[in-house]
């Protein structure tokens, strides 16, 4: 039998032809060849920040990292109010540190807004971007996502990214690491890309 | 001729290859065993819901789900006004029911933002979750886009999601579904999900 | 030896069929096949165009295209003020055009919100959707991220898409085309999507 009869379904026998490209085929091709992106059901990256967000309060205009900026009729915005603040929107340009001190040297911004969404018990809502320029990372991570905050861990989206996390999606996972008052809270994010390019 | 000439690409008949291929490759392979991944043109998954939005205006403290935060100079945000209302933003926590009755149980609470952009006429940008936490759903689906309300549907992003909704994006449809005056409005929403994990 | 052999490892030899599917394999197969997805390093599509923003500042209510609805407390929403304008929030509905004149027709308009997010220096925050009802565009892109404003060039994401866009993603580079003043700003927007459906 020659190779021509490759062409004929009837002689061919597709099942072990199956297994090979199943073994051998798209998965197995070097991701640069289909394109550079990679997906996998195991994150292609993971990275792990803090952030950390001190509320403007009238008093700490030179330490206040974020500031309230809409807030239902009668808040004052120099504090976080109302039925568990609901209403509440802050615009931020966070630190971001490798580890939980607030004082550690920031590897970048975390600059977006945040708003309180809820009448019965804390939660909010986020879009914000965790922007890099640093010798270890260049470019932005984009996020968006509802955050029950009083969930020991809740989960966001990565919804694209730019420079080193050109694409990027992934999810998130914030954990509230500290709070104090009403004033300062610091975050951790679990982040985990299951797309990259 | 033997299968060591396949190495040879001129005694290597292509075209039926090719089509084998073309028939058994990446389509064809479980999902699974690239990634769990399924991306399809038609939906990989199709949901309808329910939301139903009350503007607090003074009088509504207990039934109001959502709440005016910001407004340009004068407004008073105790009512959508101005120039089909341009510039409101409110903040909002309505309940998901799977029909268009507002006392039906819900599923779900759809939480996050909308603001009139337009003076001319009514249209509106949302960005907004799904948050489940059901026997029938758990995790968040994302949503981002203009809704200009006044057209019969109109289309925004599904640009991502956890939980059940891990990773997902798409295509959701919203129709207004009632309206009475400027308190209550009621959407419904057609989800689908082109890219599933 | 038979076409039953290729079921036989041993007998296979690898290599050079591991070639040809390299070769022949997924990239070549018609997106079509697949899905109608396209995804590539080279954009599968491009995109300029320019947008236009006219704050309203209390006297240009006829002409304006965007209008500040949120400010820290103090703020008086008829300018950008405080620090680098920091937590002014506009809303815009404003005009794309193929080329820089503010005066030609309008292919779109480009409709979200932007704050500013920084106190040492101008940068901000965009979350919004082009939105196209012509006939040659029919659709929406929707794009977020963070606008670090003073850089020559700056990446945000494109998130997803509707209409002729469906599914769209992507990186879109803003440049500052002109401004004057605190009142009117022009942006080129360099649209590249990696992922067409």
């Amino acid at each position: 039998m020659t190779m021509g009869s490759i062409g004929n379904p009837k002689s061919f026998q597709m099942i072990p032809v199956f297994l090979v490209l199943f073994l051998v085929s798209c998965p197995a091709i070097p991701a640069a060849a289909r394109t550079r992106r990679i997906r996998t059901l195991k994150p292609c990256k993971e990275l792990v920040f803090f952030f950390h967000d001190i509320i403007y309060d009238g008093t700490n205009a030179k330490n206040a990292t974020s500031v309230i900026v809409a807030a239902p009729v009668g808040g004052d915005k120099l504090k976080l109010d109302g039925q568990n603040h609901f209403g509440d929107l802050a615009v931020f340009d966070d630190p971001i540190t490798l580890d939980n001190n607030l004082h550690s040297k920031p590897v970048g911004r975390a600059q977006g807004f945040y708003f309180y969404d809820k009448k019965e018990i804390f939660t909010a809502w986020l879009g914000f971007s965790f922007v890099f320029n640093s010798t270890k990372h260049q470019g932005s991570i984009n996020f968006a996502g509802a955050d029950p905050l009083m969930n020991k861990t809740r989960d966001i989206s990565v919804i694209g990214g730019t420079g080193d996390f050109f694409m990027a999606r992934g999810v998130a996972t914030l954990m509230t690491d500290a709070f104090e008052g009403e004033v300062y809270f610091r975050l951790r994010v679990d982040i985990k890309l299951y797309e990259c390019w």
